[in-house]
Formats: C-alpha cells, structure tokens, sequence
C-alpha cells in the first residue's frame, strides 16, 4: 500500500518529466509569493522616482502606483492566483499589473531588474523581520521583569553543575535572562541598521545608464542609503546571515531557559507550576504536566542553527555577482524568522502564566549546607583568617552540623567555638539562606537591594 | 505598508492569545499529515494482529481495518479535512475512524500509544525514502554509464586545482561519479537494513501487559524483526539521523558535479552544452545560458546538510524516553528527503541531456604539455633513469618546445637528443593526449579499456 | 600588557612577511605527523610491489623497506625532527629515507603520487579508528549490561517529558543504551566495510604506464580490493564524512546518557551516585559532587557535529580531483575521533563505577500514581471495558486515593467498589511497582524476564 | 605494524585507567594557558582593586602584583613548566605565585572564583581578537583598494551565473569585496562593544559580601562597565558566539574571492596571475601554478563555521549559571580566531601581489555580445521604444552581428538600420565594451568616475 502510494505522489510530481522536474526546481512563486508586500512597495518607490527623473511619464507612473495598490489588495484579499509558470513574486506581479494598466507595466522594469528587485524585497522582509523580533523580545523582557519584581527577594538554589552553590534570588534569575535578551535586542538593533541600505538600482549588477535617482528609492523605502556598489548589492546576502546569526543565539537563550523550566516542572524538582495553556496533561495521572512549549522551544534551536548553517554553506565560494544558489536563501530565513517569533511569544506567555513555588524553592535553597562559602567568606573576612583556614574551620563546622543533622544556622555559638574560638555571634547574620543572599551586595549581585535597582533600570527602559 | 501587512499578520497568527501560540507550536497535523498512509498501514496490522492475539474481537478488528481503508481513501481523495485541535494526524485518524464504525474505533489503540505509533509510522516513511533513493540513485547511475560509453576515449583534461594535470576520458570521469553514488546507494540500503525494526508495541515506554504478538505486526509491515527495548524503540532516532548523514554526503557528490557543470558551462571553458530544459537563456544574448538546474543541485546540499545539523541538535542531551522535542524530526526529514529526490531526478536529467563538446575537451586536454609526466615516466621506465634525471630531462625538453612553440610530440627525435641522446623513437607512443590515456592501463586507471572494463562490470550491476 | 603579548606572538607568527604566511596556510606537517606508521605502512608495500613487478631491483626495494622501518622507530623514539619545508609527512619521511639509504630512495615514489599516497594513508588512519570505535563501544555495552545485570528489576521511573509515566527497571534503562551503542557499533562497521578499498596506485588521477600491482599492495594492506576509479581514488573523501556521522550519532547517544547522569546526580533526583573519580567535590559542601565528566561528555558532541559540518563544507562543490581544500579533513576526523574515544572510555569509567541509589528510585517510581495505566489497562483486559470508560474508572479511583492521601495499591477492595463494582481482587497483581513491571511482559518489555532474556543475549553475543 | 602502534598509543593515554582518562577529559590547561596574560592582567587588577577597598594589606596587593609579572615573564620566557595536575592556567599561575610570594598569594583570590576569572580571561582574550580582525581586515582593504584604483578603467566580464552578463571594472570587482569587508569590520566592532563589559566581581555566580569596587577593576580592564547580573556573567558566552557568527561571514567572503581567484587562474580563463609565493607550480609543466593558498582559504570557512556550530550546540539547552561544559568554549573560539587572522593575513598578501592580465579580462568582456543590454537600454532611452520591443530590436541586431561573425561596434549604421531605421549614430556612444561601463553612471555604477569616486571615499576613511 506504502510503496503504490509513494510511487504515485513520485510519479505525480515527476511523471511529466524534466520539464515538470525544471519547473519543481527553479520555480520559487511557491516560497516568495511572502514578498509581496515588499515587491509592491519597492514597485511603487521605483515607478514614482523614475516619473520624477523624467525616465517615465508621471501619468504613467501614476497608473501603475495605483495598479499595485489593487494587485496588492487583490494578494491581500487571497483573490490573486499565483502561476508557477511565472515563476516567481515578481513576473506575478507584473503579469497582473499589466493585465490591469495595459503595456505600460512594462516600463515599470526600467533601469530595474530581477536581481536588485529580489534584493530589494527580501532585505525589506528582513528588516520587518529585526522590528518583529524587537517586539517580540521587548514582550518577553517585560515579562521576566515582572516575574522578577514578584520575587526579588524569594530565595533559590544557584546552581552550578545542576549542584546547588550558593543562594540566590528568584528575582536575580528573572534578570539575568533580561541580560541575555537586551543583548539579543542590542543584536537585532546593530544588524537592522547595518542591512539598511538600499540595493535598488544596482540593477543587474552593473548599474544602469539611465539617469536615475537611487537616493530617492532608498528614501521612499526608508533605508538610511543607497549601497555604494553595485556588485555587492546584487550579490550580498549578509544581512539575511546576520539575522539567522542573531536568531541562532537568541534561540540558544530561549532553550536554556526552556531546559531550566522542564527540569523545574519534574516531580523530583517542582520549583514552578506551568499553566495549562503551555503543558499538557494526563486523563488518569493528576500530576503529570508535560511542558510541551518549554520542550518544542527547547528544540526550536536546533531548526534556526540548521538554517544558519544552511545559508552558509549556500553561500560558500559563489562567484559575484548573482547565482541561482542565491535562490535558497529566502526558505530558510522564512522558516527560521516564524520559528523565532513564535518561540518568543510562547516563552513570553509561559513566563507570564508560570507560577512559582516558593517552599519548594527557598527548602532547596537550603540543603547542602549552601552557606557554607559565606560561613568561609565571613571567617576570611571578619576574622582576617587565610582563605585555606577559613575553608579548613567551615569544613569542619559543616562535618559538626551533618553529624547533628542539622542546618549551619542551627548550631549554637559553643558548638562553633570548639572549632574555632574567635568566632563571633555576628556570624548569624551570614547564616541562613536569607542572610546569605542579602549579603551579596556587591553590583550585579543578588542581594535584593541589588535586584530591585536592576529591576528599576529596566523598568525605566522598557517604559 | 509593510509594516501594516506585518502586524495584521502577525495579529493573525497570534492575536488570539496564548492559546493560538500554543496551538501553533503544539499541533503537527500541518506536516505529519504525510504520514498518512504509514500511520493507516501501521494501523492495520495492529488491528489484525489485536484479532489474532485476541484482543479484540475479530469481527469488530475487521470493521476496523476496513474502516480505515475508507479513511485513506478519503485522505487520497483530498476529502478530509484535517482538524488542528486534534493535533495530529494519529489522533485525525481515529477521529474519523470512530465517526465510520463507532466507539469499537476506541479498541483499536488497546496496547498501543502515540509513543509507539508515530515511531512506526516515520519509520515506515524513511524507509520508503531510502528506496525512493535508491530508484533515484540508479537512474543517475545509468545516465552517467551511458555518456562514459559514449565517451570512453573522449580526451579532457583531468585537473587538480582546477589546472590541467595529466589527460583523461570523458568516461573516466564519469564513471568517477558512479563509484560515488554506488556507496551512496550502499549507505542506503545500509541504513535501510538498520532501521528495518518494528517499534510498534513498545506502547508509551514500558511495553504492555496485554498479550501481544509483536513478531507479527513486524512481519505485516515487513520490518525484519520487533526492537527489543521498548525505551528504546520510542526514544530512537537513529535512523532519521543516518537517512540524514547519507543524504549529506549524497548531495555532497551531487554538489560536485554541478559544480563542474557550471564550470564547464562557461564560455570560457565550453566543455559541455546543458540543454535548454535544464538552463535558461537571455533574450538577447544568444550564448548566454545559465545553469539554473545545475546551481539549485549545488546549494541544494546546503539545506540537507541544515537539517542534519539541526536534528543531531535537537536530539543532544534529551533525557529519555519520549521527549516533545522529537516532534521537531519530521520537517527535517521531509525536506531533505524530497530536496534529494529531487536534486537526484534533476541531475539525471541533466546527465541525459548534455552534450560534451568533444573539440574543446581535447584541446584543453592537449594544453600546458599536459603529457609531460608520461614522458618522465617513459625515461624512467624505458630508459632506467632515476626519477629527478628524469625531471630534469624532461623540463628540458618541455623548455625547447615551448621556445619552439610546438607541444612536446611536434619536437622532432632530433631535438630531443639534443637533450638526451638515448631517447628512442618510442618515446612517441607515450606523448600526445591520446597516447597518453591509452598507456594508463593500470586498474581503475584512465585508459579507455580500463574504462570500458568498469562500464561493462557496471552495466551488469545495473541491469 | 595585553596587546603587546598579542601582537609579539602576532608579530611572531607573520612578521617575516608572505613567505611566513604561506608556510603557516599551506604546511601540514604539524598534524598529518600523525599519518607516519601509515603512511611507513603504505610505502613498505608500494616498495614490495615494486620488485615483485620488476619494476625496482629487489635488492634495492628491501634497503628502502627496511630504511623505512629505521624511519619509523626513529619517529616512535621521538628523535626524528619533523621539517615545516618539507611541508608533509611524506616529505619528511622520504627525505630521511634518501639520508639512510642513499638516493635511491627516490624510486620509491615511481607510480606513486602524494594525491594517492594521502588517500591511503588517512583511509588507513580512519580504518584504525573504526576500530578503535568497536573496541571502545563493546567495552562500553559491557559495563551497561553489567549495571543492567545487577538491578534488572530495580524499579525507577520511566519519563516522558521528564515527568514520570510508567516505572520501569533500572536493567531496562540501561540495556536501551546497549541497543543505541549496538546500532553505533553496526554502523562504524559498515563505514569500515565500505571504506576497506585500496587507493594506491591511482597515482596523481590517471593511474600509471608502469605496470603495477595494485592488487598486491591492497592485500597487503588488507584492504579488500583497490577502488576501481582512479579519479574517485584521489578526490574521495566518503570515508571520514561517514565516519565523522557515524561518530556525531554516537555523541549523540552519550550526551543523552550524560544529561541523565547529570540529572539524575542532582540533590533533587539522588538517583545516582558518581564516583569520586568521575566527578569533583566541594571542601566545604559535602554533598556537591559535580558530575564534570559527564558535562564534558555532554558538550564533546557538539565538537564531532562541528566537524562533521566542517567537512561537510570543504567538500561541498569541489571540482574533481584532488583540491587543496581537501587538506583540511585530517584535523577535523584526528580531533573528533579523539574526543570520540575519550568520551567513550569516560563513559565507560562512569558507568562502571556508578553506585544506583535504589531507594530513591522506587520511592520516585511509586509517586504520582505511576501505575495508572496498568489499573486502566488491567480494566480493558480483564473487566472487558472500552478505553473511554476504563479511563473514567481509573481517573475517579486516583482522585479517591488523592484524597485519602494514599497510593493506588493502598486502596482497599471496598473503596474501589464505591467506583466500579466489578473490581476483583486480581486487580491488586497490576497496582504498585513491582507488580506493574512485572506485568509488561510484550517483548522488549521492561518485566524483568524480559530484560534478562535481552541480558542473557548481549552477553553472549559481547562474550 | 599499525595496529600496535595505534595500541600503544591507545595504551599510553587510557592504559593507567580511570583517573588518566578524567585527567584526559577534564584538564583545560593543554590550551587555556593561551590565556595567560589575560589570567594575569585581570589578576593584577582585581588585587589592585582588593587594596583599594581594604579588603587586603596595600603592600600584600603590590608584592602580588609584583609576582603576577614575575610569572608572566617566565611563562612569555617558555621558563614556567605547566602541570596538568593544576588543570588550568588559574590554578597554575596561583601556584606559581605562591611559590614566589608565599601563602599571601592566597589572599588574591578573595571576592573572586574560577567561574568569573575565566569569563575575564576568555572576554579579554576574544576582545583582543576583535582588535587583530580589525587589522587584518584594514589591511586587506587597503591591498583591494590599491588594486581597485590601479584598474578602475580596466574592462572586464561581470557575471551572474558565471556566464558572461555585463561588463564592468576592475576596479569595480574589488570595491565590491571592500564593501563585503567593511561590513564585517563593523559586524567586528559591534560585537566587541556589546562584550566590553566586565564579568570580575560576580564570584562564583551570586556576588559577593565584600566591599569590592567592580566599577575599579571593569575601568583597569579597559571595560565599559561591569556586567549587571553576576548569574548572567558567569554563564553567558554570547561574545563568543557572536564573535564566531561574525567570524563565519567574514570567512564567507573570503571564500568567495578565493573561489573567484582559483577560477581566474584556470588555463581556461587567465584572468590574473598570482605570486609564486601564494602559488605552486609544476617542475616539469610551466603553466602549472596551483592556487593553493586561494584554496585552503576557501576550505576555511567551513572550520570556522564548524566551530560556530560546535558553540551554539554546547550551549544549546544548558541551565544556569556556570556548567562543565562550558569549557568546550575556548578551543573552538581559538582555532576559529587564528584561522581567521591567517586568511586574512594570506589573502592580502595574495591580493597585493597578484597580476591582472588585462588583455584576457577586456577579449573575455567583449565576448557574447555583452553590450546588448547597453543596445536595448539605449533604444528605450533615446528612441523611446517599450521594453518588449526594445528587446526585440535588440535580438534582431545581436543574429546580425552573429551571422556576420562581428560584434556590435562593428555592424555599421546601415546595417542597424535594416533593423530599425530610427537608430542614430549616437548609438556606438554606448556599444563596446568602454563605451558600456563608462555609461553605468548611476550612484555605485561600474563607470570609472563611480568607482573611482567610492575609492576616494575609501581611502579617506582607511587613511
């Protein structure tokens, strides 16, 4: 049954032969129909500058201005259907404009071609994509910092090899994931600026002889400037390299995260309760919480790296100016820009629906004698022992309190002075885990105080 | 504009809230619908072997089984509408499956989980694709032996950086290619081999306490036996992993041959003419034709190569067993395996149709005194002179007929005993392009006998 | 400070301008040193072959023979100065065979070339790793069967999703990744199977005029037969690609692992305890025990993925035959296959050692009403009820048990009757744990027969 | 002979069991002693920084100080032996230090913990990277624009699909690549700005309970300011990841022009004539000149994207704060960095020296009727024709030139006019292959007056 009907989805896409098989190849209208928008828009810039450069008469220029309007709500209205033996976004486009202004369509393509246009449209696809992904991440920011400012001073295992280290606040987590996003923000920012000039006008690849006006286009399409080579700018595909480079480490951020919020959700761990919305459950075990989101972002990574290393290796040794390899570009950014944003939005409605459990949190926090650096730390620093004698004292006190069963805060002051006299009652003040964190003021530490200036910094900045 | 089709967009997708995020990360009903037929066959054989075992009352299996044949009919005949709540294309089937026969449709997941079905199901499916490979592997196997039979003693330059080194056959060189893609075919039906196991009944992870018999419903899917840990039988991607890797190192071979035939395409080498099927031309310059086929075959490796990336990163560090990260497998899999069939189809398309152009293969092969390591070889062979007299004599003679302007068999005996007076006339037997491959007798070596060796040993193979 | 260090080793490196340059871009004798017993072994064949076709003097073949044996033990001594201007290994190696043997040593290289010497001698390289691949993994599925030997009916949590589904054995747990390491091991020894074919004598591409033996020297290397296209010869480089998959697939398998002992390591889980070798403690927390090496394995996957896509891109449209790109394979397979060996002996060190917390495994495999599904499916099996209704029951008797603060075992017959009258007291074979493993009895179940009838064949087959 | 070798060296690395192995996996000092002045540099500053504040004896701070040089000296000397028992270059300079300054060297560590002092290190030294691209970016920008300006007017084929498709500059080819490189320059330099932050001061991961001045030591470090989030700066190696994005792209072009270049020094095209010391030739085959470095170049974005991948997938789905396998970071960003700095080094020296053979770039240019979209443009502008017939007149003009066997230039006015009896002399202003680039006119256009003007431009910003 499998194979019969393999062979007829086979034989139904190649039976034609190699016309069908160069058609299945070569065709992109079933990808960059995406582009329309843009391919409008860049029409629409090109077709007024060359009525104000006399290239074309303004009545003109006009007509077909106002008949992508109606091609592009006719695409917006799903009542525009694409051919593929047009192969791509733009003969589409054009083959209806001239259905509907008549040949004039045709000077639409004057000074113009295929090769600065896909250029032109993609970059502009791009560049929404950078606003996207800054609403995205801007959303995301908001959330972890009100997650933050909830629990700035709730208490938390830090955890370095997914051992307990030292406390820290849920709060200062919050935040330092806010660290990561703003960095990918910073990102988004420098390469949306850096891909802001305009290709159109570089035409094929060699410029054109007619007297047009690139400052103009590149205006009308908002990009800071014309680029300075025509080559380059028909042949140049680092901005969609950036934008993948970019989403590769802000999905790397988001899976870490997503891997701290499946381990969290695990019986043995149940630092935090996802929301229904973002879990599924079981019909007969009450417990069980598969973190579904968390799981698919996790892996979300591993799609927006292979598209990374996808367009790299398309663009490995191609000769300037343009091949057809370039073709493979816009699949892989499609596809890598949706799987960012969705990530995105699914870790910000995750965040804002998780709800934490705090005994779970502060009694893990507590275990494994977490304090014992600061016991160290407070000998050091109070006492004036060396650091190899002040680890020496703190072993000992942590083997005191172990063979008691008992917590470091929980020894009294006599049980202390026999493994060291000088030891003062001030030391309480370092014990415990809410003393521990509330010590660590130095900048960017985790004492709350610091949190919540951290806090307020970032909330003055996501307005 | 942009920006306005941007954000009704994007409210599109996710204006709804969390729960069109969710739905939209969640539910694999948009891709794993090809797993249509494969999820049915699986289904079938379970329901038989339910009856045989007796599980399930066989009247009501065979309800079943019938049921779902109607069920893929009506997917065949594009009638069902697949329903995103109802995630995925398992549970669209027992949807429609229990509307057709009843609740009794409810027995048929008796002993059975998604875990262990979708397993099956994609297995079936890389199964078929290493077979669709194969089928696509021979036919450019044989387009290939069929030009080295034209071409078994066509001269061409063989090259290393790309500069000529010594003289081959046009059907050297294709046969070059068919020792490649023959262990690409051997890889595939490797992992064929190794993957040809039957999860099914592994049930969620822990195997069932139903009585079972999953040495038959193995047989019924022509697995060549059930796996033997149910852990690992939900867990494993391997084979996905392995069609991959093949499919890399496949598209690889095809990458370098398209770049030779882009390559060979220019007007400065001309030693091939694509047909027009597989290139496209230029209006008004009537030699330009770009190798648009030949291009999308070479980039086309970039994107089996991403989605190999992607999955060894999805699957490093997943805790087992079923994971929800591993729903991020199928996309991977179905693109790469269709962009290799496809490249593969394209490319025996282009082997059939291209025409070699003979002239300038020989007179690039002649160029540069291509033949002189044949005539060092012949010193020391006939002559007994060591190998760096003989480099030596040779670059004499190579330096006097550059200064005459003539290549080294145009050199009269003459003049080269003015260079060394042993030479005998023999030592035209070894100089010229065609000399020169007819002496490579070694095995697997250029000579048009050895080469026609090979294609004979070959044509047997593919039959 | 800084940049001055920088730019005096900067300095140091380019300072003598392009020839410096060009000395460090193109040598390769600071890593292809690692191909000298090779490429010894090689050429000691090559020279036997030589004078069994009369090709060299015998007499003269024997002197380099056994200079070549003088080279090698001067190499393992450690007192051969390797020289960056003779560029390669073969280079140097040949140079201190002519100071040893005078220059005859110069026949050594007739119908040889360093394009097919190279192949040989890195094929033979990659061959002794997929050995060396074999003997670490059996050494590996030994110590997992051994684990899974002594706790085949320890009972733990099977996960997914890392939330607990169905307990499972520990002996399970582990003979899963014996079939994962089983399916690595098949694959590196096809990938050994494919490769054992013979490049020398394909001389630079063509092959050679002397009347060779190739035949010989592949016997002689135990190579199975020489590879039939002498192009193919020099310009394949399948061998270290598929090793390079077959290696990335194995990481794979043991980041998987390591992630769990990770895990499993934490405070939270204790399901396991590493040994003091494998992992790094804290002074002053008694309890950390950092599971490094397991970390480490973890990451060393990404290293094999890293250069597998490495050579993926060399290789991506390169013209036949041999480039100079192709130098780069050797240090991206001379580093995976390290870490690939390292990470196997690591593992195995763990594995061994590793002391399962049993308690906390039963405890964790018995939370959750982890035998839910064992109810429900005893109630479809025994009592005849649809699955629909057979849910209900069970999802109404774990709430009863919720509320009672009990565990489904612990309900009495009597309170199950409040749900569903037909309960028998049979019911109680399938509640808690032990009975629930025992129950799974489909083959590749986890029951415990069933792992030790898996147990009881990989020890025989790993003898 | 090789199966023992390879045992012996099996042998010699695992044979002393376990604990070698840990050593093996766990020991980073084999290559983070690259970090040693970074380690010592960050070091003196912190003991600055713990005098300042009193947190230890002013003069003890300056005899550490002291020593810190002391051991830089002796490690920049080769005097200082590692040990591998130490494991990294923290614990070896430490021990070091002790020996010279006694047991108060312990004091240095107060306030700080390896997992700060590395992301110090690491920070300094990839910043310092940025530094070195910079440079050899600049420089190879130079060497483009001095070839640029050199050939501004020299003619030669553009190509789209390496088929002949419009004339253009010489001058104009190379100022494309300086723009290809000044964006990476830019990409270099935003990465280094958003890394300039100091991650000392965030201890272990939570701060620290010392009075420390993190604003003191981020100031002497030449940092904008210390990092916000001490768990965000132990975990975070976006720098590094971004430096590796940056890396790749920048090696992407590298590899373009490498491809260009290899393909230019074909004896089919003779575009350009590289140096023999970037080249290598033949001893016996004159035109011989293998590409070598313009090979290695192109093969070396695929290690540099390599490790790009290797990072991402460390760091794929690691929990906070600092994790083992973070010490995977190093030796990736290491081979990447240096790989890059000699691609850079080597293509500037092979830019600088290479001959452009101008005769064969202006016949190659002129070939296949290059200009007849100059024609066709010309008849839209001048003549007013639309764009079809434009095309159509053109076609008709180009069969003419070919039946005749001339170019364009060459057909008279009568003869043109048999096509189209409205052409003008005005015509031959644009027909030919001068007359075709010199009326490219338009902003970024191949006219020399554009490209001389982006090269003056150029020149004032490189200085």
């Amino acid at each position: 049954m499998t194979d019969k009907t393999q062979n007829a989805m086979w034989g139904g896409r190649f039976a034609a032969g190699p016309d069908a098989i160069m058609e299945a190849i070569n065709a992109s209208i079933g990808f960059d129909k995406r582009l329309a928008s843009q391919d409008i828009e860049g029409s629409r810039a090109h077709a007024a500058m060359l009525a104000a450069t006399g290239i074309v008469d303004p009545s003109e220029a006009e007509a077909m201005r106002e008949g992508l309007l109606t091609v592009l709500s006719e695409i917006e209205a799903g009542k525009l259907v694409f051919s593929t033996a047009l192969e791509d976004i733009h003969m589409n486009v054009e083959s209806r404009l001239t259905e509907i202004v008549g040949p004039a369509a045709g000077r639409l393509h004057t000074a113009r071609s295929r090769n600065d246009q896909v250029a032109t449209d993609f970059r502009l696809w791009v560049r929404d994509q950078c606003d996207a992904a800054e609403i995205g991440l801007l959303a995301l920011m908001r959330a972890l910092v009100a997650q933050a400012e909830a629990g700035a001073d709730w208490v938390m295992p830090g955890f370095t090899h997914l051992q307990t280290a030292q406390p820290v606040t849920w709060g200062h987590h919050m935040m330092a994931y806010v660290e990561m996003f703003a960095r990918d923000l910073s990102r988004f920012r420098d390469a949306r600026k850096r891909m802001n000039e305009c290709p159109l006008g570089a035409a094929a690849l060699a410029g054109t002889s007619f007297p047009i006006d690139r400052h103009m286009t590149a205006e009308a399409l908002r990009f800071d400037r014309p680029m300075a080579n025509s080559l380059d700018a028909v042949s140049d595909r680092d901005f969609a390299l950036e934008f993948l480079a970019a989403s590769s480490i802000c999905a790397t951020h988001l899976s870490r995260f997503a891997e701290e919020l499946v381990i969290w959700s695990s019986a043995q761990f149940r630092f935090v309760k996802l929301s229904d919305r973002f879990s599924t459950g079981s019909s007969i075990m009450p417990q069980k919480r598969n973190p579904d989101a968390a799981e698919l972002i996790r892996a979300k990574v591993a799609r927006i790296t292979g598209a990374l290393v996808a367009l790299l290796t398309v663009m490995k040794g191609l000769p300037l100016a343009y091949s057809k390899d370039m073709q493979e570009d816009k699949e892989q950014v499609f596809d890598a820009a949706d799987t960012l944003m969705l990530a995105l939005a699914a870790m910000e409605g995750m965040v804002r629906d998780m709800a934490a459990n705090t005994p779970a949190l502060e009694a893990a926090a507590s275990a494994g004698f977490s304090t014992a650096t600061d016991l160290a730390d407070w000998l050091v620093r109070e006492l004036g022992l060396p650091f190899r004698e002040a680890h020496h004292v703190t072993g000992s006190l942590v083997a005191l309190a172990e063979q008691a069963g008992i917590d470091l805060p929980e020894l009294s002051l006599e049980q202390m002075h026999t493994v060291h006299p000088g030891i003062t009652p001030a030391v309480f003040d370092v014990l415990g885990v809410h003393n521990s964190v509330a010590s660590r003021q130095s900048y960017g530490g985790t004492a709350p105080d610091q949190v919540r200036t951290q806090i307020a910094r970032w909330k003055e900045i996501l307005g």
